[in-house]
């Protein structure tokens, strides 16, 4: 099988969520990601969630396909390897992820005088370098005090690490940008992108930027009501709680809701033909709503809505989307049955990117920690088994890690 | 100046989030990105948030720095332009992005016939080409079930459209992968993206499917505590909230809170220099750090964490963000103050990746709507004045439209 990436070869320097993502985004698309970490693992070694063992489900799920090599990198020597991984020659090689600080044995000018062509991509937390992660930049960015209900005066983080998340695509966005430049004129690049900059962006992108300077309009928490159009959560007969979407004029009329449709209108004096008519009348219209929903079965309500064209969607817990949802599940072939060494076997995604010419590669496990230590030593760097065999011996690598709990 | 992907041309159909940022994410690398839209505008053209005049800063966030083409896609005609301008040749286009439905004059087939090399990256809402949005996804996916405090029995929407933002970057990723593809085998591709894939497969990547199948751990509501660590929000002496993330036994000697610090461990038998037994202890350690964080104002703790090295950050609004933050202003590169047509000017973002050898494009406006129709007619489809005349003349297409507003 060979993803659309067969043959790129890039080296990840990583720990967390944003970069680890972002090689495994350009591995399950079949590049050959080679994660090096100090032995004994980095600081996202035992990030949870975590098995009853202590093996890192985090790490298990944000390594998936990549090869792991252990370099010690307290020591020149271990640095020195890492330096040759990184800058090791080919056409398709020479790309380094990486969110470590770019300096010292990592720094770009030192590791492009041995490879000019190189291209590194360095996640950092702010512009200007320093440190931010997703939990202190999403409280900045103004998120956290429009989410939740309204009477509450107090900003709910989300449990998601969104900055980090889009921040790791856009690393792989930028490298194959940069790789593309450079099959054109064998220059390399140095790429900066700052988690901050990256939510702030998003900010902008989504006008509320503009909204601040232009409209003066200070957004505040509305619960789960959609912004400038009609939308929020209903409470079914069985105790389902589900989002229902920008129900049209003539949706409501299919619903037998018409009449009282129209008596909101014109006591509104609201255009419920235009979504921002709707979003004005939002509480009236879901006060309306809400007496019909809840009359119902989630199942009841679904069929209805599907038939109607409403765009609805249950509420679950990842508990019950795990359990219940098909389109997680290997009925969606996005998801495999997939053995974790020292975990078990559980439901893997591969890539959501699907190419219909290239293979849609089945998901990979994460690697045991040093597992490929060996083999890319020599794949990689030409080391002889010697070579290798001495490393090992003065400690400057370690081959595979077994996990905790493994007899 | 010339961008990073400067003489890259995409054509992109689309509404609302995904796949206008993903066309946009490329626009502010340099390429060229033609959007085009029916006549008066396609349904995000009035999604707010919206001036007092009724222009979209939603529309204007996410189309800066394309080209704008009007088209009748309700005549056989209008729809001959749309296939021939995403089929036109030249090495570096033949590159289409859309979230319409992949079908009738979109249909890949059809359009391939006409440029077998063609890449057309379509978005939709499930797998199975079936109907779903951010705002039906999210509930799905486990997040909204355990957003918020926990004593709160109801889901919390994030107000970011998160999945969205990762799916339109994820749509850059796989069109690079897959004209790289085609840069060595002259092959066409056709790729899909799933709204809800995307949902899922972070929810796998962070771990949370196997803690459902492995650990049996149902991820319960837990306000604003960071999960396996310790990090949590608290209130100064002068009202503001902070996040305060992952404090280390060192950094909590260096705050003088050695001693409760060392009682904790103590009575609660846990390891505190582990990242879990801080998690574990949350409730006490929060308990302990907040009188000691709430005699004093924000620029006083923040003054001494930044000294300690303890991460944290402010909460701020929206408002708060624009006129406060250093990082959201023209100071950071990022930024810089530009004129929105109909709108004014405000602080648009540029892109958040910045290479070293090619040029960091300034942030560019939305263009107007259909503001380009004639000079694209001209440049790619290589139509004379007097065919685009006629064109205009049977409505067609139509050029720039003044925003509302606009005398």
């Amino acid at each position: 099988m060979a993803g659309i990436l067969e043959g790129l070869r890039v080296i990840e320097g990583s720990a967390f969520v944003a970069a680890p993502l972002g090689g495994m985004t350009l591995a399950q698309l079949g590049a050959d990601v080679i994660r090096f970490d100090p032995i004994g693992g980095g600081l996202d070694r035992t990030r949870w969630p975590i098995t009853d063992e202590g093996v890192s489900l985090f790490w298990a799920g944000l390594n998936k396909g990549k090869r792991s090599v252990q370099v010690d990198l307290a020591r020149a020597e271990g640095r020195e390897l890492v330096a040759a991984l990184v800058t090791a020659p080919g056409p398709d090689a020479g790309l380094f992820l990486t969110n470590f600080p770019p300096r010292g044995f990592l720094d770009y000018a030192m590791l492009s005088a041995r490879r000019p062509d190189l291209i590194m991509v360095s996640v950092v937390g702010n512009h200007d370098g320093s440190s931010a992660v997703d939990y202190t930049v999403n409280p900045a960015t103004g998120f956290a005090w429009a989410t939740g209900p309204r009477h509450l005066g107090v900003p709910f983080n989300h449990l998601l690490p969104a900055w980090d998340a889009i921040t790791g695509v856009l690393a792989t966005t930028s490298m194959l940008a940069a790789e593309r430049a450079r099959s054109r004129t064998g220059a390399g690049e140095f790429v900066q992108i700052a988690l901050s900059d990256v939510a702030f962006w998003m900010v902008g992108n989504l006008g509320k930027i503009a909204e601040v300077q232009i409209t003066n309009h200070q957004r505040i928490k509305d619960g789960n009501y959609l912004y400038g159009a009609f939308g929020r959560d209903f409470l079914t007969a069985d105790g389902r709680r589900i989002m229902v979407v920008a129900l049209t004029l003539r949706q409501w009329r299919n619903l037998g809701l018409g009449e009282t449709f129209d008596a909101v209108a014109k006591m509104m004096h609201v255009d419920l033909d235009d979504e921002g008519g709707r979003f004005e009348a939002r509480e009236v219209l879901g006060a309306m709503i809400k007496p019909w929903v809840v009359e119902r079965t989630m199942t009841e309500v679904g069929e209805i809505f599907d038939r109607h064209k409403v765009l609805w969607g249950p509420y679950q817990t990842f508990t019950e989307l795990v359990r219940d949802d098909p389109r997680c599940s290997p009925a969606n072939p996005l998801f495999a049955e997939v053995a974790q060494p020292g975990v078990g076997t559980y439901l893997m995604p591969g890539s959501p990117l699907v190419f219909t010419s290239a293979d849609r590669l089945p998901p990979a496990p994460a690697p045991l920690l040093g597992a490929h230590t060996d083999e890319v030593l020599a794949d990689v760097l030409a080391l002889t088994g010697s070579e290798i065999g001495a490393l090992h011996d003065r400690g400057i690598v370690a081959g595979p890690t077994p996990p905790p709990g493994t007899p």
